[in-house]
């Protein structure tokens, strides 16, 4: 193979993925975005089995914000989507949810699944997948430019409920030129498994959102003069329902640390 | 209103629906293929809420031949995507099915629903949605322009188990000239949520297929000179896993005999 350093080829990218868990498993903290270029990232939430189909139908009803990609079988902690990888680990940042409640952060999640044998896990698609298509068209991701984390809310949108699961949708905000708003629709509607097309474009205020500037989660990012703040469904949304629904436990990804996997975005192009 | 007798308004289509399915509610029993053009006919099992978790993860683990339009709650015979309807009633024919083998059709569920009180009922995109769009295009559905059912066949293609669940895939098979097979690929692919892009293109012996003239469900059609049995994943799949698993206990539309519901074909289209 002929080695084209500043390109790395589809063929060695995995590679970049499996080093990247591996230094999240031996510790390292740091958000994803712009980790392992062209390979899909993924949510995470992990309930026990018996909240698990609660979960998959509030997913099916909600495919918008919680478009599923895989689920674990209860008890395992493996996926089809990074066969090495072990979910107990090899995430930088996991959030542990007590009765609604962010109990803890923690860099290694192994005692809270020994603590819950039975725990489901389901990888849920991010919007990062789109990104690479929308900055090979020309549109700049503020967030990344800035090497932050990209700006999330809550808003008023009401879910569909599903058994005991109830909450509102997040959404993930990029701001966008306007005359590349249309573009912007276009290329991410072509990903619909992770979270496809805008839900909202250029009306906070509707979405309930006081002030950009003031995320719920990951950091906020100026909007230039001449650009319109488009927002898209965010897998942070089972979150949001955890926390409404007083869920008794849970583990998730911390927002904007993701788990990274082998599949290329482009499986995820329709 | 002005009223264009030969092309029906969007407007004037959820109409349509709703006189198909009170006359199957009144009993007729005939195929749906061609009834209430434009809008989303749906494939449907019902079983009960303890397999209710197994078959939602099923149809996770394989979306192509079982995407999730719904999902009712247990007992309740409603969906969104028809909010008139009874699911009871409202389909042409049923299939019920006791220890995985095909036990009787029946036009009328109702008694089957007071025998299993907790039924989840699932309903699944069906590969007519994208008929009209290819039609439009110019492309010939044999057994649309023969009256008939279209050709169903079991493959040897095995889905990714889930729970107690497995089984074949099932297909549909359209016969395309092969200069407008690329055509098909494309216009089906923009609707993912109803089986999408197909998945065999031209050699049935590949996917375990003896004989196209004699096809496992449906009705065989000619293929002529210079055209190409193009391959679809099919929402008869879930009968293929009742089968193969045992399931003590299902109710299925009858291949053919769809649940039509009130959602225009375009809301899945990406």
């Amino acid at each position: 193979m002929n080695a084209i350093p500043d390109r790395p080829s589809a063929r060695a990218a995995p590679q970049a993925a499996h080093e990247a868990r591996l230094a999240y498993r031996a510790g390292r903290v740091a958000p994803t975005a712009g980790v392992a270029p062209g390979l899909t990232q993924a949510n995470m939430i992990a309930l026990p089995r018996d909240w698990a189909y609660d979960f998959l139908l509030y997913a099916q009803r909600n495919p918008k914000p919680c478009p599923v990609l895989d689920v674990s079988d209860a008890g395992a902690y493996r996926t089809v989507l990074a066969p090495q990888a072990d979910l107990r680990t090899d995430l930088p940042l996991y959030r542990v949810w007590r009765d609604g409640r962010l109990d803890a952060e923690v860099p290694d999640a192994t005692a809270l699944w020994d603590e819950h044998p039975d725990l489901v896990t389901f990888l849920i698609g991010c919007s990062f997948t789109f990104e690479g298509p929308l900055q090979e068209a020309g549109i700049e991701m503020r967030h990344i430019a800035r090497g932050c984390n990209v700006p999330m809310y809550r808003t008023g949108i009401a879910c569909r409920p599903a058994g005991r699961l109830k909450g509102e949708m997040v959404v993930s905000m990029r701001p966008i030129p306007a005359h590349r708003v249309a573009d912007a629709v276009t290329i991410s509607a072509r990903y619909p498994s992770v979270h496809g097309a805008p839900v909202h474009i250029g009306n906070p205020a509707e979405l309930g959102i006081a002030d950009l500037a003031r995320p719920d989660f990951g950091d906020a990012v100026p909007i230039e003069a001449g650009e319109i703040p488009v927002f898209w469904a965010c897998g942070v949304t089972p979150q949001a329902a955890v926390m409404a629904s007083g869920v008794p436990f849970a583990i998730t990804h911390a927002p904007g640390h993701m788990f990274i996997t082998d599949v290329p975005d482009s499986r995820y192009h329709v």
